[in-house]
């Protein structure tokens, strides 16, 4: 039951993102972040003068949420906000409706904000309904949720986004900051209004074409030797684990050193998604946004690469 | 002698002040600004953590740069930078050469930062060249212009603009905000691209036409009983003087009480542009982007206005 007095149009999901933490957090605030997680999250809490502490989920468990006594282990004076990505954007990871639950509880024993980045949330593989941060009852007025249409239409660039809640007193804040910056772009609010009237069968041959991918993708890491990748539940990436020293050094030696029959692949070390140091060493982010037929091509290559990459190591099993 | 490397496009003029404040600045710094400034750099001081201290120019001299002592009475250990709006808004003014060279002087002496918004710069009315911030010579690595396409080229909303800046640490620092927040608007970047090759005599056009408005609008502002405008040698605004007791109840009761043959006037009330308290309260700034002809009819309706305002305040004489 969202109304249009709830949603400010923000450039991006990124200003949306920033203008949460400007409006609700003050210099030296603390929010709570499960890792991996999106790597301007930290940019945009060191412009609000904000404090992010992440709480580790691990690829053995999936990257499920971990237990009450995690969070409450970081949970201090200064804890103001936790801040999830649903789906996750590196993991694809979606939460359950327990998980869910648990945050909810949280966010209301310690009376916190919840800021809630939904932004890949068409993007979901999974039978079960879709629980938002919006749906979660008792905390409406502690909820702000994150969107985009930059991955429901693949409008990448053209930075519109929006900041939703039921807040009266967050939107009063955030409106300030809206009014200091003038508009969002003109001409991109334009194009995302007119994409609002995009047909049934554009969503469904969208999903269709990503089920087939992801299936392709996951499939394909999982038969590649030393290889693990969890099933991502939604978004379009994965974390995947791989047989390597150091994923900074294996992606830039595939992109500078490798070729297989002239061509290599491009991945993004996980490292830069944690904040623990060593963490996420052996991980890589894959996309799945490239064709069926190139991911084909590029699981061949990647097979290759880690054949022939000097810091391979073998996997002690997972 | 900018080359393509000093300039980083950014969401608008808007973005760049803001990054400017953000990566020369700590919080508690200060920043020297003539008043009336635009009013929202003050919004993104604040986001940034910075202190705005303003030193006043006046109407009666007509908005003038104070002598350098003035400036020197607010330098202390925090004082980092000087920001202008050149020419300005709200006042149209226009900084000499002999200002320009006083600013070089004490951004050198006191080693400070000269944040120069320069996008009215093609709006100028007087027959001496231009002196830009980037003319200034010897503080080349403390001055970072201001600039956008919003006003050359009318294309408010499309949010275009850039910083620019000879001091390689300073894009450095900027660069970490921009890849924060991903991009600029595409499609606006695309337009904006494409208007650098508006023809010569687009810009004729707009300029014959802007000469044209500003004498209109100022000789018809000093023909009304008690009003007093300066002849502002850029942009296109001026801040006049009017017989009132208060530019926002005046303001608000032009478009809430008044009418003459079904129309008002619609003004900004100058003390939004001052922060010193009770500035600028019998000011009004107008802009002149009305057509000659509903400019003329704005200025009766102004002069039956100020008859039939209940707070007219006789003019003590200019």
């Amino acid at each position: 039951n969202v109304t249009a007095d709830d949603i400010i149009i923000t450039s991006g999901g990124s200003e949306a993102v920033l203008f949460s933490f400007m409006s609700c957090l003050n210099p030296g605030d603390e929010i709570i972040v499960p890792e991996p997680a999106y790597a301007n999250y930290m940019a945009f809490a060191i412009s609000a003068g904000a404090k992010i502490r992440t709480i580790a989920t691990t690829i053995e468990e999936g990257f499920s949420l971990p237990k009450v006594e995690k969070f409450e282990e970081l949970i201090n004076e200064r804890t103001r906000a936790i801040l999830i990505c649903n789906p996750n954007n590196p993991t694809g990871y979606l939460y359950t409706r327990r998980e869910m639950n648990q945050i909810r509880d949280l966010v209301k024993k310690y009376d916190l904000y919840l800021f809630s980045d939904e932004v890949y949330r068409e993007y979901i593989y999974t039978g079960s309904p879709y629980i938002s941060a919006m749906h979660l009852e008792g905390i409406e007025q502690n909820t702000i949720l994150i969107d985009s249409v930059s991955k429901r239409y693949s409008e990448c660039g053209i930075r519109v986004g929006a900041l939703i809640t039921k807040n009266p007193e967050i939107r009063k804040a955030v409106m300030k900051f809206c009014q200091a910056r003038l508009s969002p772009p003109l001409i991109g609010q334009i194009v995302a209004e007119a994409s609002l009237d995009a047909p049934e069968e554009y969503y469904r041959d969208v999903y269709d074409e990503y089920v087939e991918r992801r299936k392709c993708l996951i499939d394909g890491l999982n038969r590649i030797p030393g290889v693990y990748s969890p099933i991502p539940m939604g978004a379009f990436y994965t974390v995947a684990k791989l047989p390597i020293d150091d994923s900074d050094k294996f992606c830039r030696w595939c992109l500078e050193e490798f070729n297989y029959e002239g061509e290599t692949v491009m991945m993004a070390p996980a490292s830069g998604f944690y904040t623990t140091p060593g963490a996420g060493r052996n991980q890589v982010r894959v996309a799945y946004v490239l064709k069926k037929h190139d991911l084909e091509r590029a699981l061949v290559v990647l097979a290759k690469a880690l054949e022939a990459y000097p810091g391979r190591v073998e996997d002690d099993g997972l």
